[in-house]
């Protein structure tokens, strides 16, 4: 038996460990599949910042998975519920998706213009435009009390090549204001994380973290201080797998080819 | 009679010195006028991005000014006539407006897909979107051999409140891939300011570089070793002097309420 089989709790990331877009990996999800049936805790945690858990669980469902909302933590939720325990309900301003939007509003706070704003919630969106930097800009120079981005990704490994994150946004107002977030709710950052162990109710020795990017996910269980269980269904391959651990600088605790490994003893 | 009308040439910024926007301002139009009538060389250097020459020309008939091409050095013409004393008519990819297309068109380049490109051309972009984005971030990662910035203004003071200006791209590109462009063409750069002196057959102790803004106009004439004069129709105000002056801590050698103050001594 894998010596990760005796943790009670897995905390898995989405894309390149169990799909990859819409396209599920069905060893992976065959393995999630026995893990809830052994009765582990599972979870999934992304820092996908244009989707709500909604829409998520539908793609679930096209994996052939059955979980339910509280089993998804996304870094658009996780960004909703950290502004409310920090400031309350909020008028935010985001640049971000109808699907971070979804999640502000189910958090009680109000999406408005960023003339009415007193927070700003950076994230990705594959819309944006001119506009919506304009407004941004303006809230960065003197309009946002405070400014919380998704995630910090800075470039998105998409099915057809990479593609801007997050970080274009970040990036171009750091540029622009020198502001840098007052906080970055995804991994590998603390915010994130810390959710997750309170959601499960697991302490981080019981839970192992899963994931395909080094400086994302092994990174984001290191500052929990879990074991880190790197598969290389995803960003990382065997082929870049030695440039993937000195670029980060950090080793995952196991490597498996993909999330079925598990059970391959 | 003030003591900058000695010089042979006026280098003259548009923006905040001769109008506002659409809106041009009346007694510096007319100062203008009459250092065009005492046979002075006047020429417009901007670092308008969006614009080629023929569009600028257009508004200057609307501010009431009769000037051709050969007097209109915008960061948009400078760009394409670098690159192509650089290397040659080359293969662009640009993130930028038709104006600045129409140069690069007009100096012998080819604007291509970025698939297609060996060179990558940074400009300002008011229908910027995802698409272009991640074609400059592909770009910037591998397939440019060179890459040039049009001008490195960061925010652009329009009429109704701050804009993203070029650097909201060189910014976000650079966060995302570590990469700054090989050459900034604009202001306060000597790539515009060296190719102005060329046009007009002069040498710098017999120019005056005229703006409204210190860290853009003021230093530009700096880098050239030329005198400057700042005028206070733009960016610069009275009440902002002292502040703007401290923040580029670089002083003009004049100062004037507009352009007309030369001839109301």
């Amino acid at each position: 038996m894998h010596p990760l089989l005796r943790k009670e709790g897995f905390i898995l990331d989405v894309d390149g460990v169990i799909g990859r877009g819409r396209k599920p990996i069905p060893p992976a999800v065959d393995a999630v599949k026995k893990l809830i049936e052994m009765g582990k805790i599972v979870v999934f945690v992304s820092n996908n910042s244009t989707r709500s858990r909604r829409i998520y669980l539908q793609r679930f469902k096209e994996y052939g998975l059955d979980v339910d909302e509280s089993q998804m933590i996304l870094a658009t939720y996780v960004t909703a519920e950290y502004i409310k325990e920090k400031h309350g309900k909020s008028k935010i301003f985001t640049t971000g998706e109808d699907g971070l939007k979804e999640e502000l509003v189910l958090a009680g706070h109000k999406v408005v213009d960023y003339d009415e704003a007193e927070v700003l919630v950076v994230g990705s969106n594959r819309g944006i435009n001119f506009e919506i930097m304009t407004k941004a800009l303006r809230m960065c120079l003197d309009k946002a009390k405070y400014y919380y981005a998704t995630n910090p990704d800075k470039i998105f490994p998409s099915e057809d090549g990479p593609i801007p994150g997050t970080g274009m946004i970040v990036g171009s107002l750091y540029w622009m204001t020198g502001r840098l977030p007052d906080r970055v709710c995804g991994k590998p950052e603390r915010v994130i994380m810390d959710l997750t162990l309170k959601k499960v109710g697991l302490s981080a020795e019981d839970v192992v973290v899963v994931g395909d990017q080094i400086d994302i996910d092994v990174k984001a269980g290191r500052v929990i201080g879990a074991k880190t269980l790197l598969v290389l269904s995803g960003v990382t391959t065997e082929q870049n797998l030695e440039e993937m651990v000195r670029k980060a600088g950090i080793k995952p605790d196991y490597i498996l080819r993909d999330l079925s490994g598990l059970f391959n003893a």
